[in-house]
């Protein structure tokens, strides 16, 4: 088999090419109940205004104002309690001078009044078998009142579409009337792993053997990037039958990721596969470590990514490449990962002729980010998935970096980017100038 | 009614008096594939090495070092390709003197040899129909070689119980066969909105009432905490029907919040349920603002958390009081919410005579974090609660805070903390020693 020459892209015109090709996933309506974390798909507005009444914002007695302008500690006034409402409740009386109604917080202010005195500041008694207050200090018109459309007018764009619903989302739903509501479609990602070595997770091991685990993380990955996942049965090194499970997967999702078998190796069969089915190969190198072969095509309306089989270059690879292509086709404001600067906490030797994702952990401490490389950095090595929590990018045509220079790491935590790639930490140029500071 | 006299107590006391109450959810076991998020309650270890035997790193050539001991530029030596192995195939011939097995990357190292040399590196032919390399340089002994173990070895302890599984964990347990997972319960959380005022979201609004937005708020923050949420419908405030619906609803869950009713008001008939209940009622006033009437009850072996009505006081509840009860009896090591340190970016000029949690949007910039107070710090606005991912904490005591000065926060987003409430900004001394520094 002829080994293909390729050109390795960098990683920005990688993700660059990928986003020219994203289209809108669709809309549907969703319940209230289930939308957690869903990208709205229309903008929130107000329907009505926040308080939609003016309210007591205490326990209390609504009063007329003016019954208080005279009253004092030695010219306490007295009023006859006509009604008492509850929040939810509203009054039949209309509050006339020398009467007042009883309220608790939320109420709607009876008609007549124009002032609330808290509970607290009043004297009760019952006089004659009928109820009183005395009131001994003036009162302001409109003093303790929640007016209505104090907080949020009717008609106030609240939330944009594009936003992930949270429970704070969630409420501004609620209160709104809002019980179902647009969002984009989650697509389906079809997850099909490549190679004669691989085991299920539930069979014994085997010589020359591994347990097919890219299939699971990558799945898991997916699923946090809030798409839905079909998980195919894994399949060996074989052309025909990887056509042929490639081509059924294809007709019932939008997204099919594989693992493994886009290197150049002689059961590599992935280009082939490409090929056969007339898919348009965006790339198939990057200027990158690890995950160099990652190979991303588009045929008729799905994707095809086609991961490395080595755990970590799989893993980059869905958080780099599959995470916008999800997120931006539900319009999602900040599709990428999340970008960190951070200080090393170690010397880390190796020269990095591609950009080199390092497997990390940030950690925040008191005059900022901290970012450790995790455990071995074997490309092979599962157990470093465990603890890290970022990758630490360090820009190609650098050399070694010492503890202590400041670095940019990106995350699958936090809020998203809405383009990581051009931060200057992500440079030659600038980590250059990172690094000469230390000397 | 008589208004009970409520002693108010700290933040960290009424947590601490919540801790020591907390037991176990219970264990059982999930699929691989439905086990995101969830707690384990076993620790994984690895059940092989990994490398799970010697493998080849590279594609290239299986060889005997000692054939290449004397091969260079003007010596090149000669091996015959006996055979060809991929990744999940074992070589059936041993590598002899003279012979090589030619080797794609992952693929078992054949007996024999002690040595992979790269594809790159030998000038490939045939010769009198036999395949042959030509190699012109020697090879070290073990060059090119993943050892078995090398990454992992078999045993090693890879997560402890009461770690959150992340995708890189999901990696872990294919890799050595954990099919299925011991994982902690996920309680189940009844949400009980009371309130005279309340109507459904799918109702129309009415003169005096607003729609219950607390529950379905409340519901998505409980989902976030990994627990199952069971909504109740709303109640009108009668103290019957409350205290019927509620000893239902206790019979099937495991953790009953109700928002609401909770106050000394005409109305608020919670104390009295506790009181017929007979529940344990382990405070019903905290020094906080919002949310001081919050109440925690225990009642046999199920958990009573009585929110405030008040749509800011219940999200405040919840992350404070809920979280822990749900992640601490799922064993998680860090199950309250995170802090981080943060410079103020504008004035409170507010007084706090007691800690006051102020929602807020906490930002990331180049030398630390920010946080900005979210919109109108009304405690009836919800549409704050849009924006904020973070709440300040501004220890009792406090008179107003200066722009720039550092404040505690905590979050509900990020990796969670063992226990917030000794942070040293969250007490009023470093706070007032804070305050004087800026001047």
């Amino acid at each position: 088999m002829p080994i293909t020459k390729r050109t390795p892209l960098p990683v920005a015109e990688a993700v660059n090419k990928i986003m020219s090709h994203i289209q809108p996933w669709g809309i549907e309506k969703v319940s209230i109940t289930e939308c957690d974390h869903r990208i709205l798909a229309e903008d929130l507005t107000a329907t009505h205004d926040v308080p939609p009444f003016n309210r007591s914002p205490y326990d209390g007695f609504a009063i007329r104002s003016d019954d208080t302008k005279h009253a004092s500690l030695d010219h306490p006034i007295t009023l006859n309690v006509v009604e008492t409402i509850g929040a939810g409740q509203v009054a039949t009386l209309e509050v006339k001078s020398g009467t007042t109604v009883r309220i608790m917080t939320g109420a709607q202010i009876p008609d007549g009044a124009d002032a609330v005195i808290m509970l607290e500041l009043v004297k009760e008694l019952v006089n004659d078998n009928k109820n009183q207050i005395i009131i001994k200090r003036t009162v302001q018109k409109d003093e303790n009142i929640s007016f209505q459309g104090e907080d949020t007018q009717n008609g106030t764009l609240l939330v944009k579409a594009g936003t992930k619903i949270t429970p704070g989302i969630v409420a501004i739903l609620a209160t709104f009337g809002y019980h179902t509501v647009s969002v984009y479609k989650r697509p389906v990602v079809g997850i099909l792993s490549t190679g004669t070595e691989l085991l299920d997770v539930n069979e014994e091991l085997k010589p020359g053997k591994i347990r097919n685990s890219n299939a699971y993380m990558c799945a898991a990955q997916v699923r946090a990037m809030g798409a839905e996942v079909k998980l195919y049965q894994h399949r060996e090194d074989n052309f025909d039958s990887l056509y042929k499970s490639i081509k059924a997967a294809l007709q019932e999702t939008d997204i099919l990721i594989t693992t493994g078998g886009v290197s150049v190796g002689d059961y590599d069969f992935l280009p082939e596969v490409y090929k056969k089915l007339g898919a348009d190969v965006l790339f198939n190198k990057i200027a990158m470590r690890p995950g160099s072969v990652t190979t991303v095509a588009v045929y008729e309306d799905k994707w095809l990514f086609g991961l490395s089989g080595n755990p970590s270059a799989c893993f980059v690879g869905a958080e780099l490449f599959v995470r916008p292509v999800i997120l931006k086709g539900m319009n999602l404001l900040k599709p990428h990962c999340t970008v960190r600067n951070a200080k090393l906490s170690s010397d880390f030797p190796k020269p990095n002729p591609f950009t080199r994702f390092v497997r990390a952990v940030l950690s925040e401490v008191d005059d900022g980010n901290v970012v450790t490389p995790a455990g071995l950095d074997k490309s092979s090595s599962v157990s470093s998935l465990v603890e890290a929590n970022c990758l630490i990018v360090l820009p190609g045509g650098t050399r070694g970096w010492e503890k202590g220079s400041e670095v940019g790491v990106i995350t699958w935590h936090g809020e998203g980017s809405e383009w990581p790639w051009d931060h200057p930490l992500f440079s030659k140029s600038s980590a250059i100038r990172t690094v000469e500071k230390q000397h």
